[in-house]
């Protein structure tokens, strides 16, 4: 098997699958993308994975519900408002956005999930979905355009797409994701989009989807604040002909890897446009008693606000990630850890090694900084991602809404 | 009973304690006070509670120690260093301090605490302490020159004094706290110091410590980061010459009410005074299932990123209040959920009310913001402090150590 990253790679690359975009006005930015249809020509076997805040948009209570049967057959997104916080009327909302894009697409509302990002508490400007939504123009080109229009304070769309060659044929995985802030953890992003033109079994599906996003998209973090929003659909049409993926084959075994491809990349691209971002930050952590151990040294480093504003001025400050490391909540005894800061280990066995301060820094300039952290305790090990925290972070947030 | 402030009020206050400090240049901001002592004329009951990192200080270890017999009779404390992750040579130059404060003293090591606070992973100078140590002079009006001697990157010292009638006659309470990031949660300052003259039965004292600290000290949060060092220590010396405070007793309530008083001072001050902030944020939680339930909602809100940069840009976006709320782990449910910013109802069961936002941004660029939460489950209430996140806690935290 082979899995090869396609060039400017979009989300209806895989067979059978349309989208396209419009400008509704929804976003404040005169003519930005704000209003999107994904469809498949064909039914889809598709897996949901949604944001565990208590506080959840009505879009994601409608489509948790819509894709509870293992089935959708488009997508209805819009940036510009989220429609949470709205009470009975932001339901009754999002029930007509899914029965619009339904009618739209000749579908039952049942096929169609809907995702709305943006704001919170206003409700959703339905005179101008109204309008709009039936102009969506889809075709085979859509999905670069689809990607910008979930865009919210994301700098740059998210999106690739790679080619599969197995012993039973070719078929393609893709996926778009947008960010920013807010995306922390379990759901780690606030909507990513995987399409597919292989056939997988649902409960296949569902599993490969949870597995990869532990790896991938719930091991992100710009801010440690949760949206109400997140959602991760992964939606299988079979149009590229294959057999159908069991769980439990080596076939599960290469779509999983293809999954993992596509959704470690978006991941990465997620941390790396973090609202003010100017580094993405690696934690690679090995030697944790528990997978869980690991994840939470990893993810926590990540999130630490004094690692991230250390790695915004350059600072090899590395006291502060062992610090963070101490209070993630996984076993650590201080005299077994080692720490490489840009691959120059500097912490020993519980010793701080010498190192010459101004080159390290000198490296930290590097768009990309990698902290590794050796618990010296077991065999677990995960890798998180994060962004350095700026003062751009805090101009977006302060600025957003006013 | 009454519980009266006393103008300008510190640690020296209650009888029997002397305090003293010098600029040993530990710090490296020229003539600042960094190293000093606090001694006790009397023997003195005493509690401990300390970071809950695993990654401890040197200091830590051994004033956990020092304490566990329930006995001290000083402090030497100092800034600049935080003489943590220097491995088996940082313990050795912590018990150096103690012993060299104990000669200076005439007390034996055992009943002498060591307390650091600053940069980790650089060794202690100790040619420094040694040459300053026996030069410090104490006196009953050390107090503030100790609150300024434990200061890093806070911006001004923050000390109280009560003065306690009872039936019985009268004492005093007094604190001292250093900030100003990195306070949270579970030992949510780096260093507070309480004296008393009163006298105070052991595990009374220990009981009503930790009773004080979950409504005060470990309700503030600056940065979601936990230092190494974070101490909290309570010396009764009983030199007011009343009978014993056993548990269980009103005299026990009595202090636990004044104790209660000089740490919610404290701990407002040091979330006041955080790193680069501007506001006093308090989050206040009622109609909480449990009380874990409620302090877990308000430290989850006064924490987050997204509600401290709203409040730093006096936006009043309660949409992030709520989905901060939804994500602290505790039950909660929307439509139930009521909630008022600066004492003005905006948010009413599960429906946002409409209110002037410009005349609620205005009333957000008082020094304290208020946000009152009532989740409308249960009878439980917590309230918690923090401080707004602007560009200039970026400033602090990317340039602190280079």
């Amino acid at each position: 098997m082979t899995i090869e990253t396609i060039q400017n790679g979009h989300v209806t690359m895989p067979k059978g699958f349309l989208a396209g975009a419009v400008s509704a006005g929804i976003k404040t930015r005169a003519g930005a993308l704000d209003l999107c249809l994904l469809y498949s020509e064909r039914e889809c076997t598709a897996a949901g994975m949604f944001t565990q805040n208590l506080v959840k948009g009505a879009p994601v209570v409608l489509t948790a519900q819509n894709v509870s049967d293992g089935k959708l057959r488009a997508i209805v997104a819009n940036s510009g408002n989220s429609n949470s916080l709205n009470g009975p009327g932001g339901m009754e909302d999002a029930r007509q956005m899914v029965a619009m894009a339904a009618s739209t697409l000749g579908l039952n509302n049942q096929d169609v999930a809907v995702c709305s990002t943006g704001i919170t508490g206003v409700r959703m400007p339905m005179a101008k979905v109204r309008t709009h939504l039936p102009t969506v123009s889809i075709s085979a080109e859509g999905g670069h355009d689809l990607a910008e229009a979930i865009m919210t304070t994301d700098t740059r769309p998210k999106q690739i797409a790679v080619s599969v060659s197995t012993a039973n044929g070719s078929y393609s995985v893709a996926g778009c994701s947008k960010g920013s802030g807010m995306i922390h953890p379990n759901m780690a992003t606030m909507f990513t989009f995987v399409t597919t033109d292989a056939v997988v079994e649902l409960e296949c599906l569902r599993g490969l989807q949870r597995e990869v996003a532990g790896k991938t998209l719930n091991m992100i973090s710009v801010d440690g604040d949760t949206s109400c929003s997140d959602t991760f659909l992964v939606l299988a049409n079979g149009a590229a002909g294959l057999p159908r993926i069991e769980s439990g084959t080596p076939e599960a075994q290469e779509f999983q890897e293809a999954l993992l491809t596509v959704c470690t990349h978006l991941a990465r691209e997620l941390a790396r446009d973090g609202e003010g971002a100017r580094h993405l930050i690696e934690v690679a952590v090995t030697g944790a008693t528990t997978l869980e151990g690991a994840r939470a040294v990893a993810r926590t480093v990540s999130t630490s606000p004094l690692v991230k504003t250390a790695v915004a001025g350059y600072d090899p400050n590395w006291g502060r990630i062992l610090v963070a490391a101490g209070r993630a909540g996984a076993p650590l005894e201080e005299a077994k850890v080692s720490m490489s800061l840009q691959g120059e280990l500097i912490f020993q066995r519980g010793l701080a090694l010498p190192f010459d301060e101004p080159a390290m820094s000198k490296k930290l300039e590097s768009e990309e900084v990698k902290i590794e952290i050796d618990l010296g305790l077991g065999e677990a090990s995960a890798t998180a991602w994060g962004c350095d925290l700026t003062t751009d972070y805090v101009h977006i947030n302060a600025d957003y809404r006013t």
